[in-house]
């Protein structure tokens, strides 16, 4: 059974719901970008030829409000191909699975379905590492920023005796190869369960849409934006260390399961699968058309919300606050670092057309 | 909008999880109905002519655990008739909706799914007086104990204008012809919405199997179990008047949204909806396989995490406790009651098939 971290539930200061700007922003982006995409690839004549019905999912679809969002703008691109090709959109019956982990804050998802919503809501509670649909019953299923998380922390990152160990690091990052190997080995295997599950459950022809970091190829894993932030927190963790706070074997038996793979990479697993046609991958930059710079107490609010879980359950509370406090303190340093290494485009897009 | 009262969530003192014995005891008492009437009356051969697909509701599942043996058993039926009717069960995909209230606990719901469940769960947050599904997609639905609450509390109950005001009682049982007549127009109206929309959903041939309180014709709506627990907790609210904790007009306001209706009229309702052919409709005595009788601390107990919450939105955490407390102390009392009073058939079952 994978390992499940959700995103912080509820809508207090530090939940997922108040501190998902960046994530929106990355969702409005490719909002054109999956309209296009669904005017394009989806034959939705085909794929209505034996029901009315059209389901869709959100894989990683956490606790609102993107999803609602990204569900809104896919129906609606949907009714436009509709009836580009002579169909009755009103004639559609839309059925929309809000998948996550079982122990993502459902309840508060389900608090606000937007009221107005124009399909039957359900969800989908379980690791979409492994089967969640029945066979052929999916024609459109899209995932934001949740393909990165691994289903487990990678084999022997947290071995001293072994080469891939990560001492005194939470991440990959700036690690030895050894250890970038075995994020990427990790990886592989999590995207291959991944697919074969999805290539089940979508139908002939069929999209799936999948936005998560990515690097360019060629590119090094220390480039990656997330990256040089975990590295600021274990830097944290390891200031909590030398004051006696935690002990540093304690970092060293943790590993964030996080991986941001090369376009190339992206490529190889989707071909080795062979039941998809990449329809179009690219990176991108979600932030092209925003105007002022990312602030980094809020990208560091947003950290907190989406990873607070695994370093909690790991370090427990008290230790976690100190850590988001004294990383919150670095903010100029981050800034000033962020400036000068981290590339623009780091969204990895994909359109992918079931065979 | 239909207002929304769901069990007590979570798995404490006052849980539903931990007091829902005698909801399971119904299930297991229906346990073998339901199969014989999947057995006799399921076409499967002719429902999953189309896809391998097998779609099932549970309507009102609250958190468990009685749904998953429900469902359990549902499907353990369907897989033996197919067999009968030399289809393989094993190449059948299952998906069952679990619906509830959107306020009921679902976090809890899904953090109980049976590990080694045979089925792709999902859930269905919303009311059951409104459309859920898809048109057609549905070829089995199921509801325990869910369907005598109303949408909405009976018009005029709770207005001292009007000859239905219910004054100084917080349910039917025992008041005048006026207050029973409104709440059986509202039982009415639901129905007629509840029946319309499921009608929609369920596929030809498709199955609904309903199981909830009701009467037996010409039987005083007075003798309903439930009612007379109602009329217990009623007086306890009243002994809090004469003490001066709450003010009687507080009780006059108050109505419980819940109706058991006799099998003539249930019979009734779903004929004027058209769409269904009854195929079995009774009476039935859960506990008549049952050595121990009922207790009646338990019971309140039952009552407790089923309503509290209704309770509370109108008088109060600090109030409902005193109510239950002060009922608890007439146990005796109610014990004695209930021995002459109580009807021993007050479940209702019906099996209706889609036409």
């Amino acid at each position: 059974m994978a390992e499940s971290f959700p995103m912080n539930g509820g809508d207090g200061t530090y939940s997922y719901t108040k501190n998902s700007q960046y994530q929106k922003q990355a969702t409005d982006f490719a909002k054109g970008t999956i309209q296009e995409a669904i005017l394009e690839k989806l034959d939705t004549e085909n794929l209505l030829s034996v029901s009315n019905t059209f389901r869709i999912v959100d894989f990683g679809c956490s606790v609102g409000p993107n999803t609602f969002i990204t569900v809104q703008n896919m129906i609606q691109a949907v009714e436009s191909k509709c009836s580009l090709q002579g169909l009755d959109p009103g004639a559609i019956d839309f059925q929309v699975f809000f998948n996550d982990h079982t122990a993502n804050d459902f309840n508060t998802l389900f608090a606000s379905f937007p009221p107005d919503r124009r399909y039957y809501a359900a969800a989908a509670p379980g690791s979409f590492h492994g089967r969640l649909f029945p066979r052929a019953s999916i024609s459109l299923a899209h995932s934001s920023y949740a393909l990165h998380w691994l289903s487990r922390v990678p084999e022997g990152v947290c071995d001293r005796k072994l080469a891939a160990w990560n001492e005194g690091r939470v991440h990959y990052t700036g690690s030895s190869e050894d250890v970038v190997r075995a994020y990427g080995d990790q990886f592989e295997k999590d995207m291959g369960v991944f697919m074969k599950a999805r290539a089940d459950e979508i139908v002939e022809g069929g999209l799936m849409v999948l936005i998560m970091p990515g690097i360019p190829d060629g590119a090094s894993h220390s480039q990656l934006l997330f990256g040089v932030l975990f590295n600021f927190l274990g830097s944290s963790l390891l200031d909590l260390a030398s004051e006696g706070i935690i002990d540093k074997a304690k970092i060293d038996e943790f590993n964030l399961p996080v991986y941001a793979p090369s376009v190339g990479e992206m490529r190889k697993l989707i071909e080795k699968n062979g039941c998809f046609s990449i329809e179009r991958i690219e990176l991108t930059n979600p932030r092209s058309k925003v105007d002022e710079p990312i602030d980094v107490h809020t990208l560091i609010m947003h950290l907190r919300a989406g990873m607070e879980a695994v370093f909690t359950k790991h370090f427990g509370d008290a230790v976690v606050e100190k850590m988001f406090h004294k990383t919150l303190a670095k903010s100029g340093e981050i800034s000033e670092f962020l400036k000068s290494t981290y590339p623009k485009s780091t969204q990895l897009f994909l359109v992918l057309k079931r065979k």
